[in-house]
């Protein structure tokens, strides 16, 4: 539910630190496929949100909606962020004014904040590269941003496609962004426990040689789909 | 928040119907400016969402996610949806499998259901026209669907970067479609009534010669930042 | 396959004519659905390629490829098409360079060329509609096309992500465009009369009041996929 | 050049009215061909401005930069445009922020003034369409605008990828929108009419029954450009 | 021809081993030019088709069609493949269902596959990177695929705008994918070959201080046109 | 204004050197903040506007408008640009036709052009990175590009949204490419000289452990604008 008029909300809900290190030793992948085929789709960033170094996330949401062109809001949800937290930043996905920068990241680094994921422009990609602080971004753009509002700080954000509630986990990698809801978490990391176990027989069985098609049992699937197998090539049949 | 797993409720929140029909008075420009700068810019479709073919609609919401290239979940929200309410459908948003066509269509019409939403392609645009029920979507495709699903039906879903909660209030109109928030309806509705008494005020002033310039005080707005007014035309500047 | 160098060929091969009429009689959607899951798929036109009027069109392909900017090869085609068959235009999809008018237009409809597909810019689009010839297109402009080739004619070209080899049977109507390949015609025919008895029993069945999801045997579906049914709202499960 | 701060000019350059009467009686298409190969494609704007309604418009632009989300400059625009002028409104051309809707557009109709052309969003679609003042726009939407600026009126701006410079003479019409820039207005006239008698024998050979191929000797050109023409279908050499 | 039903080919059309070897000898850009301003226009990949990491390929396609969402043919591609081979995958070009990963990557090469060419998304991009087996694709997601089908492995398919027929030669680099139909490969390698031996007294001529200008005869273009040379600033003439 | 017909001015106008050395000192986001909110923005190309390789940039620019599909503007540009001048290329802004390769890149290097910005492709990337002679781009493809014309050199040019004019100051890195009109130059380095003053004390206030919000006063703005501060999570408020 959107607020009814502007708010800063001072505090996000709390998750336990435990589990968020225990989600922070899996990537996007692993915790995406956790989540199962239809929450994993809903909580999944597109392509667009494209990483502007290496490195990875995975923390609690800090959140701030921002009017176009204006990036007033960043600054309040900078002074809220606790260290291990990340920063999520929206303006309806234009680059029409950069809501992330040096200065900026710098401050955040020094608070201990674990990243940053913009659905809008950044800046200064360099200088972000240089200081080894992660961000995510759908933009590049140095574009003017004015300080003036309105706008709202820890309020459910809808980023690049995904509802973000505060609180919620972000993760990042190479690969992109996922947010897992607060009440999925658990569901999530257990889920990504288990396959990771899994994951050992199955890598095993790939380095002796074996199939995915095998070891997944396709050869099944494709017979009942009744696709047929033809031992000649597509010209033999034209 | 996500479900944990695919899920179909087969209830929606429900609204108070004097409400919903004090707002079926309004179009989608209303609403949304009696939401207000941030909420209302959290709560608009975007200009990929139009109509198929004249028409509007205000009504609560049935919501169904869809796996790509699959339409299963809309044959369940079909079932469920009660007179009056308004189909909202996405599958991501892709126009690989057309979520919506001209027999759907038909038996919602005879169900008295009010219009449908798809993030996603409909098909049988001619037919749908014809029908006279309302339709918006980002795409036009006839591209087959399988019905295999998975999906979910009556959950939050985020359609064209805005979040619909089941029975939200979907108002569309040849402008496009906003979403309100349940909790915020009564809200929207008397700020709408109040903005059409002022706007009498204001159509009046417009009628008589005056400008929005002036009537909206905008001459200030102007000199207080220091934009200067030439008596020239640009090239006596060169 | 593609041509080794420039080249325009003469003739392109035929179908026979009566299958075409029965063909005719069917909508994009209908056909796409005959020729199957794999193959209605990768004989489907994008959202992109729209209708700049009203009518439908349903004939044999004569193809031509232009340099960007360029529309030499249109004027090569348009001599050589015979009445009942479609132009097929592309320059790789760009508005640089219109591909198509009203001249060339009144040219073609009184030779009896049944209509034109254009991967790229058409322009006059008042006029069009008024001499009710039959186009689609992906983009309107006027942008200025050279006519210095180079290009081919009657070569197999990729249309909006669809391959369309001259003599492919062209299908356009108000949903979009439909390419089906000569060996294929008459599977898709014969499919679209099976699915048009079927289709019969099946609105029957709609008008009586029965649901979709029961004639098509989607509650089964539903059930094998272990999706929850819960008489509630989402909020009472938050 | 753009100017050092913002600013609003309250006139723009004019130009010989009878020439703009005589640019009047010519389309988009028209036009666009008389300013030649370069400059003519330089001064076309994009396929993706489309009218909103049918109708026609010729005259000299009055021009506005907006900040995004912002339409305090339409405006002060407004304010300043003439019976016959041009409105021509940027903000980027985002959608985010409407910058046109249905009680400006009254008191532009009311001043004479002839047309409107957004780099941006227009809302009121409906009415404007009743109103029947010609309205061109990349994108629709009633996303709401703040009254704030900063912005310039009557400086040159980049709209949808072309130059307009205050006073700029705007052509639109079914096809899209053509700027001719001053000094090029007789240049453009004279080619639009001179192509206009020579359109007269070109149609009245085409009616004939001639090909635009032997009229404008476009046989030649295949020749000289060694393309082979074989009496034969493609398959023939496959 | 696409096929009629979901089909397997076991097997790919051959090339000569020894043309492909020469092939590889260049890069995409030489073997582009070298088919032609047709032919070479009509087999390249957009610029949509980017390199996960460094890395060239050359070698014949084994191509594979997938439903939207899902990767089931991958697997039966996958086995089907041979050392040298290059997997083509398309599922309409979508990011919805990642189709490419670092497990089947590990498998491919571990048989001796030369590379991947995905139209869709790939995932583990880091992974892959480490592991020195080259791989473009259109986008990177991890979103989850189905592996239900239905689809087609070596048949025909189009990616990203180019057809690609089993066992044609598929060369990537920096710049983009090249696809080479199997009957012009001996064209292209003798013109790459042609072309490198001209290009050697190319560059040395440029590297003697001549400007392409002379060595490519412009100078004389230029004059053709009738473009004038201004011994001035455009400012002089405004 | 555009030229009445193609055409090369062999000159472009110049800056002073001091000057444009000054410039050179800043990187785009402080020159285009010295710009102010309106010169800035309009002065920016998008974020579709990439490095191909690292460094930066600063000079004059040599503009040449391209037909689509062709690059002979480009030898003339080339032929008549100077040391420490960058080049400036548009074919409206597609990918058919690579505009720039290594080359010509190389003949650039040897005479001491700067760098080159390209709206269109480029191909070579992988030399062009060796070379270290940096050049901006929208996108990347070999796509063969016809000699033929026409075109124009050291006109006006619409690149990218921007407009540059033949010696305006091109400033490139890693964020984007800024066009500085000759006349705002001064104005521009200035600026961005007092600018990196005030800089100074803000670093080190943000050093010191003061926040953004502080420094720039932003609380006030905060509380201004009537945005509450709840300490609170969001969910208290549901």
């Amino acid at each position: 539910m959107h607020p009814v008029k502007s708010v800063i909300y001072n505090r996000i809900p709390s998750s336990d630190p435990a589990l968020v290190a225990r989600a922070a030793k899996f990537g996007v992948a692993d915790l995406h496929e956790a989540l199962g085929a239809v929450a994993g789709r809903m909580c999944l960033m597109s392509s667009k949100m494209r990483p502007i170094g290496p490195g990875r996330v995975c923390g609690p949401a800090v959140t701030a909606f921002n009017y176009p062109g204006d990036n007033l809001m960043i600054h309040a949800a900078l002074n809220l962020a606790q260290a291990g937290e990340v920063l999520v930043f929206t303006n309806g996905g234009t680059s029409q004014g950069a809501l992330w920068g040096d200065v900026a990241c710098g401050f955040a680094k020094k608070k201990g904040v674990a990243g940053a994921v913009v659905h809008g422009a950044v800046r200064d990609t360099d200088a972000i590269r240089e200081m080894d602080f992660p961000v995510w971004a759908t933009h590049i753009s140095v574009e003017h941003p004015e300080k003036r509002g309105p706008g709202a700080v820890n309020v459910p954000v809808v980023m690049d496609g995904v509802l973000v509630e505060p609180g919620d986990i972000i993760v990042g990698d190479a690969d992109g962004v996922l947010v897992i809801p607060r009440k999925l978490l658990q569901h999530a990391v257990e889920g990504a426990e288990k396959r990771a176990q899994a994951e050992v027989g199955f890598r095993t069985r790939i380095a002796a040689g074996e199939l995915p098609l095998d070891i997944l049992g396709l050869r099944a699937v494709i017979e009942n789909l009744g696709i047929e197998q033809r031992d000649a090539t597509w010209e033999d049949d034209r």
